[in-house]
């Protein structure tokens, strides 16, 4: 059996800013044991922000989406110009405030925001072609702003010390989407959709839940693929 | 049972000037699996580089060791100097060019090279008190460095495209320590040491057999500490 191609798009390197490197790195790992091949993306755009880690506080510094992705991909990533549809059995995606801030502007205009050419492009063509997408943490708001209708989880809808960001999954809501409560260790998949979605660290969980949430997506999305 | 406490001191966010995100990743993933208590440390330096990870030149940027290390540990890392093995029981230190370019002169120096102070105090400390150490990639150079007749493995002695880092091995048996060939899913335990090593990215493996080499090493400093 030929191995499945498994595209990945990174938006940076750091939680606060860019891709969450943990949910990057657990995606990587489970697709390269199940024996995908993976092909990195970033697109080769300014950051809307660069985030102190330690304090939180913004930066004056400039940085590049692609440049700061290869941190995660070890060199080896292309523009996401460069995605070809064709070429490739699924499309995932990881989550971190990069999603939010650098593959569509969630983080500012919540619902009301826009998302970057290439990265609809990218979401819409392998949802065209029935090939699956597998998205976590915040990255499910890219499904719900594009294909209307569609069930994603982002965890839970309710706030609390576990699900601090509880409030995403009312704006899904509004979106017209259906929300599907789930935990950290548990995906929703949209069958009509091809679409899987897990919480990673929206949830307040040890890092080894994450890991195992993101390695259920991976599992589902090469089923689908 | 009470947790586990292990240090792990990062030394940047990148495989080319700071921890290799994968190897750091493991470590946390597996630590956490097993129930351990995780605290990051990094040394409030200026990196000795910032790498394009893209083209692999160096920039004229200025980053900050610590700073830099709080994307992978999503903003909770402590300053190096605040590391006391009294409240400690094992230490470990993932791989990267940022160990051999920030924590130690490796990078330009080889076996002649200087070991950070603070490093060196604390690989001495946790030593001093038979608590034990775990080291992966091209971070067994700091034990060989300081603990000397150790023994490490930094993966095979024989230079090939799957050992492309293979001369590590003969400045480790230069400096006096005993260099022993192991796979990338393997690791060596120098018991007498209570030293614990696997060669990670210094094998040109898939990600996975990294991820499951670095998961033997913590398993075996869990058992040891």
């Amino acid at each position: 059996m030929a191995k499945k191609r498994v595209a990945l798009i990174l938006a940076g390197c750091g939680v606060y800013d860019g891709s969450e490197v943990h949910e990057a790195s657990a995606a990587m790992v489970h697709l390269s044991r199940q024996g995908a091949q993976v092909e990195l993306y970033a697109p080769d755009v300014a950051q809307m922000h660069v985030v102190n880690h330690v304090t939180g506080q913004l930066t004056e510094e400039k940085r590049s989406v692609l440049t700061e992705s290869a941190r995660i991909a070890r060199g080896n990533v292309q523009d996401l110009a460069q995605l070809d549809v064709k070429d490739l059995d699924a499309l995932i995606i990881p989550g971190g405030f990069g999603v939010a801030k650098n593959l569509c502007t969630w983080a500012v205009d919540g619902k009301d925001c826009t998302v970057s050419k290439p990265v609809e492009d990218a979401i819409k063509a392998f949802h065209a072609a029935r090939k699956p997408l597998g998205l976590c943490c915040i990255a499910p708001v890219l499904a719900a702003k594009i294909l209307p209708g569609c069930e994603v989880t982002v965890g839970h809808d309710t706030e609390c010390e576990t699900w601090p960001y509880a409030k995403t999954a009312e704006a899904v809501k509004a979106l017209g989407c259906r929300h599907v409560n789930r935990n950290v260790h548990e995906v929703h998949v949209d069958a009509k959709n091809k679409l899987v979605t897990t919480s990673a660290f929206m949830c307040n969980a040890p890092i080894h839940e994450v890991y195992e949430g993101v390695g259920k997506m991976v599992a589902e999305v090469l089923k689908l693929a």
